[in-house]
């Protein structure tokens, strides 16, 4: 896999509170960058939190990597770039890559696999054939998922 | 106010992940160790966070504050000494010392103020007298509330 | 102390991560903001983080408090105000109040104090003159501290 | 992979800043009990943290995975057992299965690999070779790592 730039990408701000004694961002953090910039990624493709409720679905994490590949640090700015890119039956995955601000310094690549589940039962259901539609629509021919 | 050793700590030990970029750790973190410690409080003198649910009642937190004595750093043993000090008719203070373990370093001083709130309508309500009595059984009369 | 809204102020997003399984922001995140705030008001102000540490100095919190008003969410948009409104020897006051974004609800009010010390030596120094300045300069006469 | 448990385990309890909104524990956080597992399995085997920077070395998370079993509650005591269980020519990957106390409920199965560095000169190093030992010491031959 080669770390490259999506169509879609979430811009964030380092917090002090995100650093850890070692002087840069806590290695752990980086997940909640990546949920952030998934959950920024399913607005941006017509699916707020707030729509997912109305559908009756909610999503749980079932598998999430992170590969570390340069330290980030307070106060910086990140680009988080996000994409779905494998939409199985009730399961899908975001692959992530985060880059510096303005430059081509790849901090971190990733990926995190949600399962959709019925809000009421909390079991596996398909995934929405709208979520698919939007996904195909947003990523286009330019940036086949 | 004298800093001083209450009849109830709960020891923890700082996380990696609770420490910042100064190497020590983060100043926000107290506020979760103050947590951790009222909600073991209520555990030891008879309403673990399950036993609110069943007494219809939740707590919010409508003011906390803390003084920052002497750094804490990663894999220390931090003693959380705590007791409630004020019962008012909707709302109670814990107070709140942290100590190093097996010093007399202080750490931090603290205190947090809770609204009873009814579970279905989110309105305040009357401390319940059961925690009122506990409170008094367990702090006696060598520890004034 | 009537809440109002500053010169400054910091905008910024909910975290997931942020929140508790009471459903909204976990209390204990605010001194995040505040601390988030704090820096970007000192950067606006002509001192970033960097710039403290050309002038040989650093700051450690040495109180801060919270008043909660108001529960926040996922994803919402707060707007952290902030200004220092009490410059002493060796040590300053900055005064937060956290809205939400486009409406007057207020979320929490709070203070953090900072003593400034010698990076070498870690002591208290006094506040540097052209923080000082920079502050009256910044806050003018319409906003006096 | 099966998961099992180990040699080692580390116990903690679930804090209530850990949870989010989805009334669990966050997905991130599992990687902070990795990482405190982690670091509590070194001491374990005669490596603490303070020992690491007496060797001259620091390590850096290079790499870090997580599968999400089971969800994990507030005040929930877990077992994060722990072995090293690849030693490379610079870097080694510890493997990670959480339980709830007394039971067999697995909540998630992870790994996180370090490298070892040069704490001069950031630059990786041969993993140590006392720390070698002591793995092969510690795991013995009923836990081949």
């Amino acid at each position: 896999m080669t770390a490259s730039k999506f169509r879609f990408f979430h811009p964030m701000q380092v917090r002090f509170a995100d650093t850890d004694a070692q002087g840069h961002v806590f290695f752990g953090e980086y997940f909640t960058y990546f949920d952030e910039a998934f959950a920024a990624y399913l607005k941006a493709i017509g699916f707020p939190w707030s729509g997912l409720a109305e559908l009756g679905i909610d999503m749980y994490y079932v598998e999430a990597g992170c590969q570390f590949k340069a330290p980030s640090y307070f106060s910086e700015i990140l680009h988080v770039h996000a994409r779905i890119n494998r939409l199985g039956r009730t399961s899908l995955t975001c692959e992530l890559h985060i880059y510096k601000e303005d430059s081509d310094t790849l901090v971190a690549t990733g990926q995190v696999t949600s399962v959709v589940v019925d809000r009421e039962t909390g079991r596996p259901m398909p995934v929405p054939d709208r979520l698919r539609e939007a996904v195909a629509r947003y990523e286009g021919e330019e940036n086949p998922a």
